[in-house]
């Protein structure tokens, strides 16, 4: 087999985890990412710091083999505790006994997967800013971030992972005919503060859940960190009544925050300056077409389909983009001119389909799950799925427990659960009723229909 | 009043129009044109000759007082005229009695719309190509497109009214927070063909009509000019069979056509020439926000909500932008602070909505127009609104003929009806029944409910 050179821009998560697949496949490739080395230095506060690792994520993980040295990083959350305006506390399992999301560190688990691209023979070089491409040529030209000195670096193969903002889509973009793409940004930003762990590293909230205060309009959310820490992230409006435009003084932060999250403003002694130290980030919903050229590019992860971070799924769908690529590599015996358009085909249609689906959790997560009719409907898809599994399982379960399942078809099947199930909530006095034999059959019924 | 800089980029219609309200306001306006002056040349062959104007563009050009001018050189098209694959032709009226829209020359609008602007004190520098906007400085700095000199030029107010790839909103956009942009290409093309006039000037097909020969997947379409001349547009696919890229040899192109267009490939003399000189153009749909900055800018026409063709409603819905721009002038009284925000509060809602029509018309037009039922479903209302012109409008009027009825209404109201039609399609043997009483009843019922 041919040792093809190949360049990958960005060396994120995804990048690096897609260099162990090829370099182990037997391509030479080289990673260029705009940072310095993340593993030399002290972690930035304010972004993302945790993820939620889910089943998509770890299919791929296991395939590289480092499964195993990621679990001792992770925290296990079995469902949504919500901490409700009243006072009062609710929890929601994920999914069945034994299922649950994984709360990791975004920092540690790139550095792991760097290290995991060098030790099977990837070269990451810092601090190279993509800064055009020449598609005839097939060679990419990278600015030094030190001293602003242009390189160029010929390819057989390129991939674009440099994320939400990418680099190479641009350019990808700017020399493309009729290029499809969007940018959509809600009129939320979020902001990341923290709940310190107590004495000893203990935690202060249930160690094993992900922590909701859902508030209608915004929510906060919290998740728990080795250390026993939590970092909690704000979703909020930019502007109006209440926002980060409003609150404007540490006076109206603590206020604000005493009022509305008051069980979990006693936990943040940092709070005023965590607030205005940290970054207001915001959440933009990226789509594109095509993600490919010829034999030679494809676009990877958050640069071809970034979405907005309420399904949990954003690492997860990149990781699986890479292994579903590889599983092509295999089946076309490293055609590209082959595997690149079908990678396309297939991906296309599930990254659109969880973008739309992060979309729409965020109106789920903000505010529905605070409603007890919401939660009601849960549970009853929950008891009637334990009861036919293979004739129902919950949307939730399909994008983050089901990886056999497309997040298209998820998608699909969703639609038309919600669909019955609003007719299930219809009935009358359904809070008293929902266990009798006639919800259940009615159900099937519709299912058949 | 105070005597505002006002620099308006881009000279096509909207632009020209634009500035002839401004000047009369008492601004004194510069349009910068990338092109050079289209009154002192020919025009050019092959893209958009002839364009259909309705009753929204002439009611701006109504009050301009241009519309006695123009008139002149318009030709009222009262319906469609449909060519059927199998040789027969249909013919469906665009609305009631007396209505009807006019196939205008690009070109010879838009030169006496310069000349007006001209003759109301508005400059027009040709050859100037917009570089880049200095928002803090407000400053606008072109590029003359003949010795590539960049000048600077300083304003009060700046205007964005230079079509669907425009300058200003690139780099309004680039220097946005959070900027929302979608990009949306049909994969179809369009390439311009001729019928030209017979002896003396005479029409070789039906003058007073938009003709059609719809064929599923593609289309064609006439409209016709004054000198007795048609200029057909071919939308059909980039790719497949068939398509741009398979009809690659003069011979191919006349086999298709006499097959496919067999009665209208008779009137074309020049096919394979024009098929093959002719551009191919392709056909975008651009929805971006915000269309403003502050107090000083806007975009307007294409530039803030670039369509798709099929509704004929590109040129109108531009020049309903400059007369509700102006009559906001007039509300608030050139205060430019609440001018802005409100124009694009109300015309936002309006462009996503013609937009949407627009791509929506085009299944309407290259396949609908050949089936019998549908064109059953467009006499059935046309008989319902006959009968109760305050109940029903049809689509197609509220969009063409209803200035007072805004574009987002349109929509809302095209959906309600869509959705009573189909059920009074659905009725068995609707083909001999639609004229019984019970279903002006049912149509009256479903209205109310």
């Amino acid at each position: 087999m041919e040792k093809k050179e190949t360049i990958i821009i960005g060396g994120g998560l995804v990048g690096s985890l897609l260099s162990v697949y090829l370099t182990r496949r037997g391509y030479r490739v080289k990673i260029y990412e705009r940072r310095s080395d993340m593993r030399k230095q002290d972690m930035v506060a304010g972004r993302s710091i945790n993820l939620a690792l889910s089943d998509r994520g770890i299919k791929a993980l296991e395939e590289v083999g480092l499964m195993d040295d990621i679990r001792k990083i992770c925290i296990p959350m079995h469902g949504r505790y919500m901490h409700n305006a009243d006072g009062s506390t609710a929890y929601q399992p994920y999914g069945k006994e034994g299922q649950f999301i994984n709360s990791v560190s975004r920092g540690e688990l790139n550095c792991r997967l760097m290290d995991l691209a060098e030790q099977n023979g990837a070269k990451i070089i810092f601090n190279q800013k993509c800064e055009s491409i020449d598609w005839e040529r097939n060679e990419v030209i990278f600015q030094d971030m030190a001293n602003f000195q242009p390189s160029t670096f010929n390819f057989k193969l390129l991939f674009g992972s440099d994320g939400a903002y990418s680099a190479a889509r641009l350019t990808h973009q700017l020399q493309h005919n009729r290029f499809q793409y969007s940018q959509y940004y809600i009129d939320f930003g979020y902001k990341e503060l923290t709940i310190p762990a107590g004495e000893n590293g203990t935690f202060l909230l249930e160690k094993n859940a992900l922590h909701i205060w859902p508030r209608g309009n915004y929510m906060m959310i919290a998740l728990p960190n080795m250390d026993g820490s939590f970092t909690c992230t704000l979703f909020f409006p930019f502007e109006g009544d209440p926002s980060f435009e409003s609150l404007d003084t540490k006076e109206k932060v603590t206020s604000f925050f005493k009022e509305t999250f008051t069980d979990a403003v006693a936990l943040m002694p940092t709070l005023e300056e965590d607030f205005f130290n940290n970054p207001t980030a915001s959440l933009v919903t990226v789509k594109c077409f095509p993600w490919i050229r010829d034999d030679k590019f494809a676009l990877i992860g958050d640069a071809a389909h970034a979405m907005v971070p309420f399904f949990g799924q954003g690492m997860n769908c990149g990781f699986e983009d890479c292994s579903v690529l590889h599983a092509l590599i295999e089946k076309h015996e490293d055609n590209w001119a082959d595997i690149l358009p079908e990678y396309q085909a297939v991906r296309k249609p599930d990254g659109d389909a969880i973008c739309d689906l992060a979309l729409h959790n965020f109106v789920e997560m903000r505010d529905k799950v605070a409603d007890p009719k919401f939660l009601l409907q849960k549970k009853i898809e929950a008891a009637f799925s334990k009861k036919h599994p293979y004739k129902w399982i919950p949307l939730y379960s399909q994008v983050t427990f089901s990886p056999q399942i497309r997040y298209s078809d998820a998608l699909v099947n969703g639609q038309k659960q919600e669909a019955i199930m609003q007719q299930i909530m219809a009935i009358p006095d359904i809070e008293n009723k929902w266990q009798d034999d006639i919800v259940e059959k009615m159900i099937l019924e519709k299912l058949l229909g």
